[in-house]
């Protein structure tokens, strides 16, 4: 099927423009797998941060000014870094590189460490999504669950075709992305799409004294998924093995509670 | 009526415990109204970053160690700051500070800068409040449209003071919050509930030449409305001098969009 798909990029009058982004900088092995699996199906312009941005959300760099260099250009190809954040990233390639032509998709990644459930909160790889998606282009995060930099990327590899072919095809609805999270195991089961899951992170510093006196706080912790039995959750997709899909949108507003307050008589 | 509430809150039989932080830093005039609106309400813990940490969204600090230091504490208030960012100020307080008791709520702002449609998506102040709602406590942002240090906030006090009552009263489900923001204008109309509008910054880069070559990129750019006539938008509901309140939700799954992808035999 994405076979067809990719015959069909291949084949089109144009090939599409494909910008890619990630938060754990512009050598991560990570991006250089989504180039790697990608550089078929269209000419790829990568903005990437010159080094890892992790946790960095959506946020934006205002006090101080930003870079974009040049690292590398062949056929298809080019290759961009900057000082900034994963969204600065995607502002500068929209609003500096991609004046005549806005990309037709980007994709984000893939990350060193799953951005599931609430992580796609903090998420500097989502934060480049959102940023696209707020622009009006189909974007799609890719995560796999493995922080090292030994990461075994291979097995996703053709599930990651088999997506970009298909959001190639289909677009998404504006203000629509999607937050696609990859077990780091050898035999993928396949894709599920999956709503994401509850849950928060708990147990969050390692406190130590500083040798002048005072403490000062390690952010760590682990993660508590609040209802590991829900079968519809990206989360218990992956720890059956799957691919977990999570189509997410910009408006966070919340709908019901918005008509229950009606009765709050503000 | 929200002096009804308040009197409720005032003899209650423990005063609520009340988190406040934001993205403009503990010094900002923001934050010292915040303060002076809601210390009738109950105790006050503010912990805030010690300088200003505007477009941080959710991000979190993974890459170097964070401190947190006392810097006033009176009755009913305990003031400290850190160099973390919003979402790193509330997960310190909730995990160093609140061990014993769990703030009763949580209210970040007022922010010095609107935050109203897809900005609740680079906002430190709502960062804050995500953080607190994915930990399960109402939160609540509050933004008013002046970027500038003499920004007026009395207008907006008994509206505050009104909400934060409510808040305290009603509760709000477990991972929704409410997205304020407020017109700057001196006589304000009343509160709306509406949903987020859809827009988008643009033109955000001013580009100059670094003296010794190259380029070098500020972050800038002006914001566009992509929907000025829809009237239950917060954006449509401040231009008509009204405070927007937007219930807000942790959960992004685009549950219509998950639906639609199934024919995509992904």
């Amino acid at each position: 099927m994405y076979l067809c798909l990719l015959f069909n990029c291949l084949t089109m009058e144009k090939r599409p423009l494909i910008l890619l982004s990630n938060d754990d900088g512009y050598m991560a092995p990570g991006i250089q797998i989504l180039i790697e699996v990608l550089r078929p199906f269209g000419d790829l312009l990568v903005v990437a941060p010159h080094s890892g941005r992790s946790g960095m959300s959506g946020a934006i760099t205002v006090k101080v000014p930003l870079n974009l260099i040049l690292v590398t250009e062949e056929e298809g190809l080019k290759i961009y870094r900057s000082n900034g954040t994963p969204v600065d990233c995607v502002k500068l390639a929209l609003n500096q590189l991609c004046k005549d032509r806005k990309p037709d998709i980007v994709f984000s990644g893939i990350n060193h460490g799953t951005n599931s459930s609430v992580a796609i909160h903090y998420s500097g790889t989502l934060g480049a999504v959102m940023e696209a998606c707020m622009n009006g282009i189909p974007a799609v995060g890719f995560s796999l669950d493995d922080h090292t930099l030994k990461a075994d990327f291979e097995p996703s590899k053709p599930f990651i075709a088999k997506i970009a072919a298909q959001v190639l095809k289909n677009g998404l609805p504006d203000g629509h992305c999607l937050n696609v999270n990859i077990p780091a195991i050898p035999i993928l089961k396949g894709i599920r799409l999956c709503r994401q899951a509850k849950g928060r992170w708990v147990e969050e510093f390692d406190v130590r004294q500083h040798p002048n006196g005072g403490n000062y706080y390690w952010l760590t912790g682990h993660f508590q998924n609040h209802e590991p039995l829900a079968q519809d959750t990206d989360m218990f997709a992956m720890e059956q093995g799957y691919i977990s899909v999570v189509p997410s949108q910009i408006d966070m507003t919340a709908y019901p509670l918005l008509e229950q307050m009606k009765s709050w008589n503000l």
